[in-house]
């Protein structure tokens, strides 16, 4: 199942999407996608929904985030060797993890802002989880179980303020609008195995990463397990997994960086494709 | 105007703190408080109200965090010269940023649990501040208009998570019950300075800080500032500012750490006290 929400930011109404890829509404039965409706129980009465039920979705079909509320935006660094060498930095013993401020989060083809001065703001295709049940401890056999499904997710980040102000990377991950997430949920029994998922990013049209989830250096069951030792998930909290090779700071024979008018173009086998236009800062955004 | 939430946990009611320190129950005035309810002229609402008018609360007399729906909890880092000193590093030239996961936020006197395995739980005074309407790349002369008040926050810390597990800290900093909070929010007219106030810490009745937010090294408008650079600041949010020297991690002759059973005791002038007991981590909390 694709669930989405759809229409004007802040104003969004839940949506599924029928098998002909169009939006439904699914107000009549579900006020908003938010943690509360994120369990395997509330997933399952939306499932049995016959699409063709559910009126045709009108007005502005732009998407928003797929889950309202997220209460934690949890990234993974460094989570695929060849990344990790083009960052110029070792493969990690375990994950590194940070935090992306989570009202950041935003639609998946809503503009992104090149913060004020920015002269690193560099893409990151991600596959982003999505908690559907609360996870404290959890082992990796049962950390699925606690995931409603998957998204796509664009790690924007500024690498100046990610690496050269100060020991934590928080500072270069949560500019506003840093959070393109969507444009569905897709629940987990639709994804299958979340390691054999293929993945892409275009910049202006030219392909600069392409890769695919079995390369990942610890796996989405190995994350959800291994952060849930240290805080609480919660549902509709997302962690963001990291990203293959490809990003600006590793290109060769010299890292290149997005400037105002480049066009972003993002996508996740069984996920849907996210396209974002990159715009100067202004005073009063 | 000192504000609160009282009451059961998740059931918290909204309350006002009179003359002679008695809880009055706010509710027929505002349903909770949240970050709609921080605004300037939000709050000059609540404080025309003749406290004589309110019931006294009756029932738990529990504090909550004094506000709900934090959406960021943003922590500054070694922001006292002496306990940059203590924790073996520079002064920074620049605040260090980094993330408590925001449901780690509980009631000042909420028990407070070590982590499985940990042997390194630290305490760490600090005053925390309340943002009170939305600041984005604001001027240090602005800033402190963005503030609604302020409240004591003890920003639990898990040494070995926080440093020996990876490159950023923010492993250490959110586990569960990690964020105690309040028990009041004690609005900027009231406060004054925020330059200018006085904090201890106690463990099992021995004091080991004593400090003033006089000797920080980035001040609070100075820090919100700031981070208003790189996150949209948001009503609700809470910044915690650092801790003065005397945590765990900086005794002499050698480091100690806290222990089940132990209490710990804190507070700030003009911002009340908080009380702990730090007790053993067990499966089914």
């Amino acid at each position: 199942m694709k669930l989405c929400r759809y229409g004007t930011r802040g104003a969004e109404k839940p949506g599924l999407i029928d098998a002909e890829g169009r939006v439904r509404d699914l107000s009549a039965h579900v006020a908003d996608l938010t943690p509360d409706t994120l369990s395997q129980s509330s997933l399952e009465k939306l499932a049995v929904i016959d699409p063709a039920s559910l009126p045709l979705a009108d007005g502005d079909l732009r998407y928003g985030p797929p889950v309202a509320g997220t209460g934690k935006f949890v990234a993974i660094g460094l989570n695929y060797a060849d990344h990790a060498a083009e960052s110029n930095l070792p493969i990690p013993s375990e994950p590194v993890v940070f935090n992306k401020w989570v009202n950041c989060i935003q639609g998946p083809d809503d503009p992104v802002v090149i913060p004020k001065n920015s002269e690193k703001t560099d893409w990151e295709v991600e596959l982003g989880v999505v908690i559907g049940t609360r996870a404290s401890h959890v082992d990796e056999a049962d950390a699925l179980a606690h995931v409603a499904g998957y998204c796509v997710v664009n790690d924007v980040s500024e690498r100046h303020w990610q690496t050269e102000r100060g020991p934590t990377w928080d500072k270069g991950k949560g500019f506003p609008t840093f959070g393109p997430v969507g444009p569905w949920l897709v629940t987990s029994d639709e994804v299958g195995d979340p390691q054999a998922l293929s993945m892409w990013l275009s910049v202006n049209g030219k392909r600069v990463q392409d890769g695919t989830t079995r390369t990942m250096i610890f796996s989405v069951a190995k994350i959800v397990a291994y952060c849930s030792q240290f805080m609480t998930l919660e549902p509709g909290d997302i962690i963001t997994t990291g990203t293959p090779p490809g990003v600006g700071l590793g290109q060769k024979p010299a890292p290149w960086y997005l400037k105002a008018g480049d066009i972003v173009e993002l996508g996740i086998e069984k996920l849907g494709e996210q396209r974002q236009e990159f715009v100067a800062w202004a005073p009063k955004r």
